[in-house]
């Protein structure tokens, strides 16, 4: 067995939890790495840490305190109302919704780097998906291609000479449905039912029902033809 | 007068005040933005709101912490000691020293972009500098290149379809030798004695004299033929 390590952002949604069976079933001992920054729902923390403890992967994970809600600039953060989803629906190109926090993933990504290269580990595990999302641009192929050079240019991989020198990002949902993520995580044993993605969820973690997070989950669900465990409010 | 506003890392550093006041001479309005991430000089980090205070900055600034401390990695945050300059000192090409922290820049600018991009800012001024410093991979100009376009993607900006729609990176130093920082900042009229450098600086801001930034300050000072405000703790 490989036990080559992986950082894997871990946020206790859907997809990357999806994503934590992926590296696992790829030979990897994922380094779950779950950021606290301010998020209504912080309910998906405590789930995260909950599907961490779960996956027998606590003594690795690292929760980071991240200072966006001093930042501010988005619903998620609690300015103003998060909107329920869209009448478009998915398979549209969505505008950018006021839930988008401002270069998260950047920063995310950033801090993964961070803490991989603290660690000599070298592959990095995200959840971002192009098809089924929000419209966010940091979920976008090409950010996440030029991330992953930058990356390289930023740390002391950068000034070496040798071939093997670069982060590897692993962005393995990133052309799937949403039924397709959730096809293959129940094929890898995932509990979809420990996982939260509303934007609203209660602090015990029931969903809304309303906003784009649960349409998107709520059509993966019946797309896949899998029975959707998540626990609604109403 | 042009009241552009724009992002400043400001440290507290003699680079970082010397670009606050190249940012306001190019008809900027600075937003310094300084980050606390548990480095030992900790001095910095209020020597910087002084400076920040003493310059009318106080009401747009914004000090983040930063989680570098969990993360690790660095003698900067506590592990281990702080190295004496190499004999080698200035003119040589450096190997990675101790004080490195994985990603800071990185992190560091992607936490800028953030604050820019909620703000409506964008316009982006740091001090780095590829000549007189200490090895660090994220100083050199191919990483703030290549950030500048990973920043495009990452953000809503990099949706649009207008040419003006870039974050623009402004690295004035980054080709300056100390000694130059040191004239150019002088004209300005930076009050030198304001910063701190030093690695190992005291709580009341006092330098080591030994550590690989007193160095590169001592000398620049020299050269510039401008007299040094350095307070010594030795």
């Amino acid at each position: 067995m490989n036990t080559t390590r992986a950082v894997v952002l871990t946020s206790g949604g859907l997809d990357s939890t999806t994503v934590l069976a992926i590296a696992h079933d790829q030979g990897f001992r994922p380094v779950p790495l779950t950021f606290r920054y301010g998020q209504r729902h912080d309910a998906e923390v405590r789930h995260a840490q909950h599907i961490v403890d779960q996956l027998g992967l606590s003594a690795d994970a690292l929760v980071l305190e991240v200072p966006f809600s001093a930042i501010g600039g988005s619903s998620l953060l609690g300015e103003g109302e998060i909107p329920d989803e869209s009448p478009s629906g998915a398979g549209s190109t969505p505008a950018i919704p006021s839930t988008y926090v401002p270069a998260r993933n950047l920063v995310f990504l950033s801090l993964a780097v961070a803490t991989a290269e603290a660690r000599g580990i070298r592959d990095i595990f995200l959840g971002v998906n192009a098809l089924d999302y929000s419209g966010y641009p940091d979920c976008r192929p090409e950010f996440i291609e030029s991330f992953e050079r930058t990356a390289h240019l930023a740390t002391r991989t950068g000034t070496e000479t040798t071939a093997d020198a670069a982060f590897r990002l692993h962005a393995p949902l990133i052309q799937m449905t949403k039924a397709e993520i959730i096809q293959r995580g129940t094929e890898l044993g995932v509990d979809y039912a420990q996982t939260v993605s509303c934007y609203r969820a209660t602090p015990t973690g029931l969903a809304c029902g309303r906003c784009d997070a649960c349409g998107l989950r709520r059509r993966g669900f019946e797309q896949a033809g899998v029975p959707d465990p998540t626990r609604y409010s109403a």
